[in-house]
């Protein structure tokens, strides 16, 4: 299946010079969204992994229903004050400025193998704070998968030696 | 399964005097999650539905496995600003000033039925707007399901005549 005829290019969004990868149309189609999932079954089915993250808010959208169908236990790791119970947070740079993503401290379990799981990786910044993240909690990252990866942004060398799987390439 | 037993009450969450329902500790717990799931499973495989609504971001969190498990197609909605392609918004009004939701203007093809999903129904403001903006493109709602119902805020009755199903009330 040719996923790549179905996302959706979006020139100039969130600004000017910026093509946006649109995965809406993935989850509009079953099949497309089947697919993509069954693909992260496939290869994630025999792999020791003990608890798989979604990262804020589209990784939700693949982690969710991977977690669903391996039966595995699915955190949410989202941006500061979102979470509402006790966090554990890890402040990055942007470009300009900063972010702080968090999990709740209990999300991961000490020694825990941890799938890392989002919509795109692009630079790597995000991902890379979210494994940095897992490993600050004392879980150890199995690996990172993504539906696209932006190649051309080298977001795999932001991450360094961290295992990492992406179904689209660009 | 007592789902209660799991739910995490947050007090003084987002803000003093509200004791916030957390619905983590359902993703963390797989069993939990799948009866959730499959509960939701069992009363829509025989409806008729043509599109799953998830209200941002928890309602990504239900919404998103539900669609994979029916096979059908999935819309995510958002707040303003944050889709990328062209939308379709609604705005309503919150106890202080108002807020605007949206959707892809494709996401709702003309007399689908549509089922909305989120994690919670509270006052029932942002459901009630979610249902007013599927019926603004065309689409009729077939139900709105959530996990948890706050029955003692009344939310049923902002939705007026729409369906309801939550599997935890309070």
């Amino acid at each position: 299946m040719d996923l790549k005829k179905i996302v959706r290019d979006i020139p100039d969004f969130p600004k000017p010079g910026i093509i946006f990868k649109d995965i809406t149309p993935l989850l509009q189609n079953p099949e497309a969204y089947k697919h993509i999932v069954d693909r992260f079954v496939a290869r994630y089915r025999e792999k020791p992994v003990d608890v798989i993250v979604g990262i804020e808010s589209r990784g939700f959208l693949f982690g969710s229903v991977l977690a669903y169908v391996l039966g595995k236990s699915f955190a949410i790791m989202r941006k500061k004050g979102k979470l509402p119970y006790t966090t554990v947070s890890y402040t990055y740079k942007l470009e300009y400025g900063e972010d702080t993503i968090e999990l709740h401290e209990d999300a991961i379990p000490k020694g825990s193998r941890v799938l890392i799981v989002d919509d795109l990786l692009a630079t790597g910044g995000t991902a890379a704070a979210a494994a940095h993240l897992v490993e600050k909690m004392g879980g150890k990252v199995a690996e990172l998968a993504f539906v696209i990866e932006l190649a051309f942004l080298n977001g795999r060398k932001a991450l360094g030696d961290y295992p990492v799987f992406s179904l689209i390439e660009y």
